[in-house]
């Protein structure tokens, strides 16, 4: 028997870099990979559902849960509350499921410090004119809320080498793939495995 | 610009775990993987062809050769000894292409030592009862050399621990998958990445 315990994969991404796609792509051809629904002071966008894509709550309910050491990570985005129930990630951990978030750079090293054995993948845009450009055509945000999330993008890019493995999506099928690599290829690390091939280990 | 070094896979198995086939496949689901062709003494079997399979040489040269340290790794496995071209193995990982080599556990670690960046896989037999199978299956060969050839499995396989992955032969296909997933994940790994993404750092 081989046993592997649960891998937790952490994706960030500057927005714009098609991070959310890409997960959700990789959740479907990957469909043993469990993921957790963040909770969010965020409003939804249209087409987003509650439980779904987040949990939406307001600010006191966050910080009420905050206190109450309920986050396995946390963050202030753009303005809005991101945290990951630390219940619901290590209930999956402990049940040997893998498990994908899609954190931000803040989160992912919460993450990294409290799970020294996580897989994080950083996405890029290829190119700042490229993120600008799919960040223009995403949606009609004010000028000043593009360039904010282009400083911060640029921030965030910075933070590169404090992943395991880049991603640069160029083509989302060329990057879902590289994705599904990685998740593949980590599930057959030697250090994450616990083999006891009876038959094998028989003296003789 | 994204850059990448060469990266070297070494890939072992004891005889009998389906190695051969996998590599075969390997290259050709990835034809930009580069491959060393053995050196070796031992007496082609058929359908093998000099210089495709292996460079067949009789004894005396192959000694030559090594006195002269030719070899980046070489070894002796079942009387016969087998060895890597060190000026054919440097000049594909120079020209920034990844190599696959087919090697035994000897020469695996010899490599890993030249090259600590290697990346080591070894592939496993569900079971010694099937490798025992698979040995028989094969060809011809009588009695004392399968237990051989079983008995030195066992001591291979005592060292799957030093290998970075892990792949239990069960079905082809899926093994297959597997180790080009380890190919394209290691091609996203940032500590094998020289990035200038000149744009994205640009100061602002």
């Amino acid at each position: 028997m081989i046993r592997r315990r649960g891998t937790l994969f952490v994706v960030s991404a500057p927005s714009g870099a098609g991070k959310t796609t890409l997960c959700r792509e990789v959740r479907h051809r990957v469909p043993d990979l469990a993921y957790s629904v963040s909770v969010t002071t965020r409003a939804p966008r249209p087409g987003e559902v509650d439980g779904v894509d987040f949990h939406f709550v307001d600010e006191t309910r966050f910080r009420e849960r905050l206190a109450a050491g309920a986050f396995a990570e946390w963050a202030v985005v753009h303005g809005n509350l991101y945290g990951t129930s630390a219940a619901a990630l290590e209930g999956e951990l402990g049940r040997g499921h893998d498990v994908l978030l899609d954190i931000d750079t803040q989160g992912a090293a919460q993450l990294r410090a409290r799970y020294p054995e996580a897989v994080l993948v950083f996405i890029m845009a290829p190119s700042l004119a490229e993120l600008e450009q799919r960040l223009r055509e995403r949606r009609s945000d004010p000028e000043h809320e593009i360039q904010r999330r282009l400083r911060r993008g640029r921030e965030e890019i910075a933070l590169w080498r404090e992943y395991h493995y880049l991603i640069v999506n160029r083509d989302v099928k060329e990057a879902v793939e590289q994705l599904d690599a990685i998740v593949h290829a980590e599930r057959c690390r030697t250090t994450r495995l616990t083999v006891s091939l009876d038959d094998l280990e028989v003296p003789n």
